[in-house]
């Protein structure tokens, strides 16, 4: 196999990130870069020159990136707004797509990544980092391995105190700040989904069905920035529609529950709040740790603190070793690359394999459009006082079939392995 | 002040445990105890005379001991399915009522509970104990003091593994079983509900507006039942209606949300997940911890678990002292009292001090009916498919008046001061 000629487009705060891990993987040369604005298209020809020896090229229209023969892949780390007719260009420019995190502004869109994809035949890949984070794929592990005996209910969250940034949204050019502004709904649901959508087979034998979404006021941003700027900002001024505190509930077709929180303008830890519940063992992130019912007679069952300082942060002391995922073991072993803690690296490789294999992505074009849907579905839901929305099946019932489904092998740290090998019961 | 007079109406596990608190009580005469079941009325008897020097009277017909002219109050420690019933008899009888915790059945069995207390004159107080432990009362003693800004969200949950109990249902008569073999709802909404309506001053300028509710399958029980019982055994038969995790959210007028989780029959450690987030403090349970924006440089605002261990059990070790509610302080330099680590003692205490001086409960009937109307509701919605629906204004708009009013003042540790000094914003 040769080297994987890429497609850099966006070079934001996420892009400065996504390239620099990338420029450290010998097998991928980063042949073209885009960013709409000048600065930023030249900031990443000088990083990718820095790094090799080439010069990219470099555009401010993306579209010159996709007309390029020698691009086999992009990487797309736009605003949100734009991810995905960027992807849909990019898929009938017949190049693999791995499109970065962010939710849908419309379920119309959502199918054209469908219907493109399945037209092209290209992929469309979601590079959710968050599915190889080394919590999530433990309790992948053991989901396949019947630790968890039956999954039943499973909790997410984008804790993120982000008011400094969405703040600085007009000097840093950050599309947050005008999707607050404007907008009330969970806008960033897959590092929460991603990770469980896998736990449970969504798409892979399971689906969403439909989901209820609440929001509290909003608070925290318009008195942070009265804090920090000043009454007479002209921030000061703006009534921020978006909600601090938004909760979603998703019921899935095989009877699962699962709870997204987002809420990133409130003080307070970051936290992904993954938990996650089945008939035989319960793991916390909050405290990383695990409850199992083979050693329930190691816990104090009592009321309050004594049981839950006894469940504190296990996993690194106890359980760690016996449940990690086997790809973290080797991350482990050969040295942790860089990036949100090493799941950068992971899920760039995971696409990059792909493409380089002409293979399917472990994250394909059918989760990337269900996990992106939900922020326009809680939008609905909200709106219309927390109704129940029903969540499309973009597979048009191939979930069902799918369950069986033989996914590709990539070699080393992909996830290929693990969709399929996790049968639903019940 | 003479000794308070009290009938005592129901000796299962929780009347033997609220016995047991009242008689260490000397300015409380249990006059009269009550069960249904012959057996237990007598051994409620053989427990005063054991403890006390006189036999009080004993029947199996709660209707007797209201008849009793030496009965002033009752406390209530039926099933479920009795509370009201037996609160609103003993309120037609001129008793004061302290009713335990549970969920209603109907919403039109709270305004019952509302128009009886009304006419009579007669308060209904429910002992919710949570609302007097001590991470939930330096909670409110931080929101009075203003250092949680303004309150944006709280959850609050009840996570008990009750399966051996449950399970246990027809051996130990327990009404748990029978609901959970025919109702899916959150049906013991208040150990979580009661403290955060507390902190946002629900009836007394705030209520409740709205909820939605989604609940997972039902595999927990049957699972545990199957593996400790075999698969032949009665109860392996049955098909429980309760799901394992019920979430639901409700919606205040002040524009708060509330978020709610019933978890009983999954293995996990005890917590009521009680977490509160306003726009200068974040308070978290499971770690015990504080997260505060005039603190803001101590912590590393990074990704992931740096954060996270940072924030572990900081109030044990930073915070406690300065926010410890004055009534705990108190408590904890007179030495704690028994009963789920001290909050049963105080919640009786409340009542029992409210009953001798003729007094407003802190608790009174408007959030005894508010509080339990949440079961009925979340049936409702779950039976509906998660759609929102209305919580009945109890107060009939006495809520937004009694924003100003002065509650009663009551000795020593009740909580009377407390829900008209917290101020609503917004």
């Amino acid at each position: 196999m040769g080297k994987l000629k890429l497609g850099f487009i966006g070079y934001g705060q996420r892009g400065v990130g996504l390239l620099g891990v990338t420029l450290n993987m010998d097998d991928v040369d980063v042949v073209a870069v885009c960013d709409e604005y000048e600065d930023r298209a030249e900031a990443a020809k000088k990083k990718v020159e820095e790094k090799r020896e080439y010069t990219p090229f470099s555009t401010t229209d993306y579209r010159e990136i996709l007309k390029r023969e020698d691009v086999e892949a992009v990487v797309i780390a736009t605003s949100w707004e734009a991810h995905v007719e960027v992807a849909i260009a990019a898929m009938k420019a017949g190049k693999y797509v791995g499109v970065e995190v962010g939710g849908a502004y419309s379920i119309e869109d959502c199918w054209r990544l469908v219907h493109t994809s399945e037209e092209t035949g290209m992929p469309c890949m979601m590079l959710e980092n968050c599915c190889y984070g080394k919590k999530e794929l433990m309790c992948l592990n053991m989901v396949k391995n019947g630790d968890f005996g039956e999954l039943v209910h499973c909790n997410g969250a984008y804790h993120h105190d982000l008011r400094n940034e969405v703040s600085s949204g007009n000097e840093i050019r950050h599309y947050r700040l005008r999707n607050y502004t404007h907008r009330n709904c969970d806008n960033y649901p897959t590092h929460a989904l991603g990770p469980i959508a896998k736990l449970l087979n969504i798409n892979r034998g399971n689906r969403f069905l439909s989901l209820v979404s609440m929001s509290s006021k909003a608070r925290g941003l318009h008195e942070y920035i009265v804090n920090k700027r000043g009454k007479e900002d002209d921030l000061a001024k703006i009534d921020f529609k978006q909600g601090d505190v938004v909760t979603t509930v998703i019921k899935c077709a095989g009877g699962e529950t699962i709870r997204l929180t987002l809420s990133i303008t409130l003080p307070r830890a970051y936290s992904r709040d993954f938990d996650i519940s089945g008939t035989k063992a319960y793991y916390q992130e909050e405290t990383n740790s695990l409850y199992l019912d083979r050693d329930e007679a190691t816990y104090e069952k009592e009321y309050g603190e004594v049981v839950a300082k006894s469940l504190w942060n296990n996993v690194e002391t106890t359980y760690g070793k016996e449940f990690n995922h086997p790809i973290w073991k080797k991350y482990e072993e050969e040295g942790i690359k860089g990036g949100h803690g090493g799941m950068d690296w992971l899920v760039l490789r995971a696409f990059y394999e792909s493409a380089m294999a002409k293979a399917d992505p472990p994250i394909d074009v059918y989760d990337t459009a269900a996990w992106m849907s939900i922020s326009t579905l809680t939008e609905d839901s909200l709106a219309m006082g927390g109704i129940p929305v029903a969540v499309p099946d973009f597979t048009n019932g191939k979930w069902i079939k799918n369950k069986d489904r033989k996914r590709n092998e990539i070699p080393t740290y992909s996830l290929a392995e693990i969709p399929e090998t996790v049968e639903l019961k019940g």
